[in-house]
């Protein structure tokens, strides 16, 4: 079933895959993979090109589509179709660079060891599980998707229950952008309904899994694909409470505090405060004065509906038990009409209350933040090392000579996945050194990004050739180098584009 | 207690680590493990050096030690104390060339994203659970001790049962080494005694945990893991059958075989069988005599003992095991005297007994394998589809253009993680190009290696800096590159050594 988040009002949602025909598409994704793995990556990059023009081509459609299952509005979802398809071209560019093949080569010795190759190979059928917050920089043409079809596996996605009809009308497009392109039928397939997802992570034809979402599901799933016969990697990106540190220095003066205070709101506030890197607390100086500037800054901010009722019945709840747990409420944006309006709050809490096992220091998804004050450095250092590892943290300055960046930017990034100066988490670039991630439980895999570059090598696994003759050599491998990737030969990097 | 393999006698084996001072050892390496992160990895590299000094220089007292407990022979025992020594150094190397760290820069574009530096950062105090088999090259100061320093890690050591004397002088030449180099005394610890080393697994100052052995322990410490309130990888290589194939070009000379055969004896039978990478079955074309060839090349093998009383009296039960799972003897060696003395076997058993959950599909540490017979290439193709995926599989062609190597090669980098032509997996050399490892049950985590250069990967946790200023960001970040260090700049690989 589609709601509409403005509205409630509901439409019938694309049939659910029933087990015959998801086996028939875990088929064919098997019985392509090996084909999909040995194709030039350069040549899956055309493939993920001719989907980020389907995208931009029917840009108008999609965002209207959106809008209505989700309400995050025509500018930012028309935005949000662009990035998607910047995002396919940028993993097709990755893909065909090479260096995520990751090629090294130790040629013989004389009366020493034999010549030895080894190289990234694709897992095999990626399941991935998008979000409901962005349905499509996350959704069924996102990074995971995009990733790992670069990285040369066929992918399954779960359409996502909170915009089913895009997600139908997405999958449609990328199978047959991806046909048109020339790729095997195998190597997208979409299935619906929530058992069909589950039957995805048991399937042994599946190897891998990706999700972006809640901790609750992203839990269950890691726990789920621990207990199939053969067990795969889950890399679940799940997101906890994402801290912000205001200095001193920084809050050395009101315009500094007014400053740091509008980009957090602005930030939280963000498509609803539903994003994964929300700040979701601000550490500020006591006697700063953050919350009341705070405060100030959300009466500049719009409202607007949460994704879904789930969501929206979880915000509501969710605000209860922070105010239970011990904050208090220091300003509250008018709410919208509508079905799954939020009212944009902002909350402060004493210091003590960060309390392990504290509700105030779990994720509450939507337009909430907190702000606690610390009393000097110490009590600083104290209240961070309470915290739950997170996906982002950071600090507003006192710009770069300020005395507490250094030991604050090396602790946050003991316990965050990325650290930020002067800027805030909720934009997340794809590029060649993001990294979107972080240790347990803000993910299930601290090694692992979903977002840059590094997300292809998630779905692949090494092999050593020893002794090889060059014609059963895989062509990355092969002495001519015909894809022109970077090797490193005899431990030296070499060869690749310049 | 110390056994002697060869008489059974029992000597007194060293203390076992008490709780109390577990929580010392631990809270050492916890509290040093940021400076030991933050050292140039080119010291560390120092550190290793020393260790392979101290090492070599007590090649003489280490080998008659360990001959003691293991049995395994002076000359055997005597290279791998220098293999040690090379890898540690090895290691080192690669610590101090710095392509692991993976430095990647987008540098901030003019109203486009914020400046982005990712690297790899040590993941804190490492667990290594060495392994019976190699003493030296596996053992305290093996290639898990050793990689991790060199991922700026602490190291805590569980001292191997098997070898528990030996395990103690080693540690204490560790300590000595490192310290001498000026090392913080965090670096290393050596604990003794099974309630330890699940003490060890269970530590919150613990982020991972390296194991080398059995599919029954790797298993019970992977799930022991998963229950902590934080999880933390364990990086388990377990092991199971690594398949060769004789093809029918290589089976055409009555030559081709015998070389073959003699190969594959003379690598089942290297260390008493008791290699991880011990080819354990060998698929030759029917009526090829390879059966045959292999018990005449037994004859000339010469016979040991087993590592201790439990793996001899698992190798005369796994014997009796793969009988009754319908194998049957083709030829036995001369078993040597002594207490855990066991004799070399080649088996044969009809295709039709590998079936799924047949014990002959089931590694038998020690000195025996089974050679099968097929019929035609569908057959075969058949049979290996039965098989666990492995550590390693090994071709013995007809030379390189064998018309069936170019599919064979590709079928077994699906099961495998390295394959082997015209050789024998149970040389596994240490260089960039190593990959030892290989798919879910061979261990419990497929895309790491715990051999080669790519072994420090296992031991870190990227994180992206953005907008940092020059003076916050970690040194291998910083635009003056003070450790010289091969980086991606807008994508474009750059700097280091070349």
């Amino acid at each position: 079933m589609s709601r509409n988040p403005r509205t409630g009002a509901s439409a019938r949602g694309p049939r659910h895959t029933e087990p015959r025909e998801l086996a028939g598409l875990l088929s064919a994704a098997a019985g392509d993979a090996a084909r999909i793995a040995a194709i030039a990556p350069a040549l899956r990059g055309h493939w993920l090109r001719t989907v980020a023009d389907a995208l931009e081509e029917h840009a108008e459609e999609l965002t209207a589509l959106a809008d209505t299952e989700t309400a995050l509005g025509p500018d930012r979802l028309r935005g949000e179709v662009g990035r998607a398809a910047a995002q396919a071209r940028f993993y097709g560019e990755v893909a065909a660079e090479g260096g995520w093949l990751d090629v090294r080569i130790d040629r013989a010795g004389p009366g020493g060891p034999a010549d030895l190759r080894r190289m990234n190979r694709p897992l095999g059928p990626v399941a991935v599980f998008g979000a409901s917050n962005f349905p499509f920089a996350f959704g069924v043409a996102g990074h995971d998707t995009a990733s790992a079809l670069a990285a040369g596996c066929p992918v399954l996605v779960k359409a996502h229950p909170a915009h089913p009809l895009l997600s139908a009308r997405l999958g449609t497009l990328v199978s047959d952008a991806l046909r048109a392109a020339g790729a095997p039928a195998g190597a997208f397939a979409l299935v619906t309904g929530f058992d069909a997802g589950l039957a995805l992570v048991d399937a042994p034809e599946v190897a891998a899994v990706a999700f972006t979402g809640s901790q609750t599901a992203g839990t269950a799933l890691v726990e789920r694909a621990a207990r199939r016969p053969v067990p795969v990697p889950v890399f679940a990106e799940m997101g906890t409470v994402n801290p912000a540190v205001l200095t001193p220095a920084a809050a050395a003066t009101a315009a500094g505090v007014t400053r740091a205070a509008t980009g957090f709101v602005d930030s939280f506030t963000l498509g609803q405060g539903q994003f994964c890197t929300k700040p979701g607390l601000l550490l500020a100086p006591r006697g700063s004065g953050a919350a009341e500037a705070a405060a100030g800054a959300l009466a500049g901010v719009r409202p607007g509906w949460l994704l879904t009722e789930g969501i929206a019945a979880a915000y509501r709840q969710g605000l209860a038990d922070l105010v239970a747990a011990g904050a208090r409420p220091v300003a509250r944006a008018e709410a919208a009409d509508g079905a799954f309006a939020a009212a944009p709050t902002v909350l402060t809490a004493p210091a003590d209350a960060l309390r392990p096992g504290s509700r105030l220091l779990e994720e509450c998804f939507g337009p909430v933040a907190l702000v606690v004050e610390y009393d000097g450095t110490p009590h600083l250092r104290d209240l961070l090392g309470r915290l739950q590892p997170s996906l982002a943290a950071a600090v507003a300055s006192g710009g770069p000579a300020d005395p507490d960046l250094p030991w604050l930017v090396e602790h946050l990034a003991r316990q965050a996945g990325r650290v930020v100066v002067d800027g805030w988490p909720t934009g997340v670039a794809t590029g060649w050194a993001q990294h979107h991630g972080g240790p347990w439980p803000a993910t299930s895999r601290p090694d692992a990004t979903s977002v840059g570059a590094a997300a292809l090598d998630r779905f692949t696994r090494p092999v050593a050739f020893q002794n090889v003759p060059e014609a059963a050599l895989p062509e990355a491998l092969r002495d001519g180098d015909p894809w022109n990737l970077p090797r490193r030969v005899d431990g030296v990097r070499t060869g690749g584009r310049s």
